[in-house]
């Protein structure tokens, strides 16, 4: 495949063996690697490759050994459980889910023009969708002594990268228990992505896959998990990915007013065509594009689409898979993980020059999408779900 | 207690058992009767009076003995099964759930003033908050003959109100099978609201409480629980209560498009100041009062007030509980069933006549209320959640 070359690197750097690059990717952060891809590539599939599903890492890619990976699970009865990648691999059920994961920050680009907020400069490719595989966390925690009387006590499950910090740290994060030990939770410990061993970028050999939930908790190269009482102690969760009010600053904030983040809201963007397009007015219509998805295993029931800037709305077309695959069944209620890609085609309004056009979307619990950026402005420029508008000029054949 | 009596009605009349109700409702109609408390009444105590709790009828309310009155659970293996009152006292573990319950058209009076909507002219308070003890409808199901075996093709659960039409139509609906029979999903069969026996216009002797559910769902007097592979073929399941799109109108609605309305949106109201009123400069301060609540279990994590009609915007104090009450733990992620009553007292902007107060709430999940209701507006006027705005004149002392 056609990757660019990282160009060469001190030994020192902690970032030198980071893995290679798909070149489409749109770079908004090297060491960490960070990036998205142009939007229309979204929409190209229902299942977004691996290679040019958006990256996001808060530190350096750790190199691990699939044969001597060991992941620890601690807090149980009994003391801690150790797998091996052959153990999860043979002694759970293979399970497959697709399911969609988006950054927090995913359209911060958005926000930050509203008024500066702190974070990587997102555009609206931090989100992709792919099949991922492996066993059930329910199933690990299950054979690791997990049962009622756990239950009684323990609320959160914590899972650790073994990607490090220069100090040693490692990235973690949790999700509530029960979440975690729920049958229709879904939640993976996955060492598969779209068929094939995960990539490094992505948490090879393995990573946790939380659907419905906030990219942050899906934490790659998992090496260790624990059942605990309380969340999570790591920066990301406590004082990281969490909303607050447009009217709390950096001199004002207080990190433990707010929950961290987990289920995300309804989200919903255009991919083509992009801002400041042309749009040849001799075809006589427009074909917009763009992916739809909402957090908790709600389901995206509609889209909306306006080409006159919010004026009037039409229905786009919704799709579940890829051309020419026949669709699944309708999802669980509460388990819809994956997006839906949309599509409509309109006629162009007469003697425009330029059109607004606008989407939003609706999940299964009939919430909508805000209007506008700064009442949802936050100064961590997170859970940006506004509106997506582009411009687009009418232009004579 | 202070209640009015209804006026005498012909004896053919089937409205004419109703029960008496309490004088400070505001009805929106008297057959069949549908009236709210006065809003400032709701957030006068966490647990809303059963007398003021909001009334929504569709037909008359049924006279039910309760020494005679049998639940026939159908559609499980084995054939029917038929429960006493007794049997629910007796036979299942009695829990109680505090829980909110909205009518999906609380707030159409707002979306109507846009461009008309079909339906009652509900203002804020089509919402109430009461403490529901009863047996769990899972462990109704399981002794009925619910198993393993019946979740490979059941999908829903519905319920047949003791309540009929002239020509002996119940009113039906149906929840999805993972709410009604999930130990998370905490839907009752009630026969106790408020520590007392259900009053005649809230279901007596027992009605089903759907959590975190829009009311409809709720069925009172309830008779018949079917399980089963399909939606229940019910008018209000089916061709009513179901959002839209804007640009959806009379003539080009097709209700297959739109699933049921079952978990509602984030919604907030302010139930003190009304609007219109007058606030007296001398007090220096205004202090903004009203409820929020979100549907599915998510909790309300935070309230912004506005005095400046949206420009800037400040954190409501949160309450859970009536004043002198301990609070209760904080809910499992997914069963905060019950509201949040909120209040700011800020002071007033120096030199203005009027100002517009707007609420607005954010739940668990971070979904967000819309800001204004075009863009939400559908032709029956359901799921009214955007800002709630008042305005207030300031007079001189
Ligand atoms: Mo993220
Ligand atoms: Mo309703």
């Amino acid at each position: 495949e056609d990757l660019k070359k990282q160009e060469p690197t001190e030994s020192s750097d902690p970032y030198s063996s980071d893995p290679e690059r798909h070149p489409v990717l749109r770079i908004n952060s090297q060491k960490p690697f960070n990036a998205e891809p142009p939007p229309e590539i979204l929409t190209d599939s229902f299942i977004t490759p691996s290679a040019v599903f958006f990256k996001r890492n808060h530190l350096p890619v750790p190199q691990v050994d699939p044969a001597s990976y060991q992941l620890q699970v601690e807090g149980l009865p009994g003391g801690g459980v150790t797998f091996s990648l052959e153990d999860l691999k043979t002694r759970f059920p293979k399970h497959d889910v697709t399911a969609t994961v988006q950054c927090a920050g995913n359209r911060r680009s958005e926000m930050d023009r509203v008024k500066q907020v702190k974070g990587l400069s997102w555009g609206i490719s931090a989100i992709s969708n792919a099949k991922w595989s492996g066993a059930k966390l329910r199933d690990v925690l299950l054979a690791a002594g997990y049962g009622p009387d756990v239950a009684q006590w323990a609320r959160h499950v914590h899972f650790e990268g073994l990607d490090k910090d220069v100090t040693g740290a490692a990235y973690g994060a949790s999700i509530p228990l029960n979440k975690a030990v729920s049958e229709e939770g879904d939640v993976l410990l996955a060492y598969e992505m779209n068929g094939e061993k995960i990539p490094p970028d992505h948490g090879f050999p393995v990573r946790v896959v939380v659907p419905g939930v906030v990219g942050a908790r899906s934490v790659k190269w998992v090496g260790k998990i624990v059942v605990s009482a309380e969340e999570s102690t790591s920066h990301w969760q406590q004082n990281d990915y969490k909303g607050f009010s447009p009217g709390t600053d950096w001199d004002t904030v207080d990190y433990k007013s707010a929950p961290a983040i987990q289920e995300l809201p309804v989200q919903s963007a255009i991919t083509s065509p992009a801002d400041g397009a042309l749009i040849d007015s001799s075809d006589g219509s427009v074909t917009v594009k763009g992916y739809a998805w909402s957090g908790g295993g709600r389901e995206v029931v509609r889209v909306d689409v306006s080409l006159d800037g919010g004026q009037t709305w039409q229905v786009a077309q919704l799709r579940s898979s890829d051309e020419g695959q026949v669709p699944k069944a309708p999802p669980t209620p509460g388990r819809a993980w994956a997006w839906k890609l949309w599509e409509l085609t309109a006629p162009l309004p007469p003697q425009v020059q330029e059109l607004e056009i606008i989407c939003k979307a609706v999940d299964s619990s009939y919430n909508v999408q805000p209007e506008t950026f700064p009442p949802i402005w936050n100064l961590r420029g997170v859970l940006n779900n506004a509106w997506h508008r582009v411009t687009v000029k009418i232009t004579e054949g």
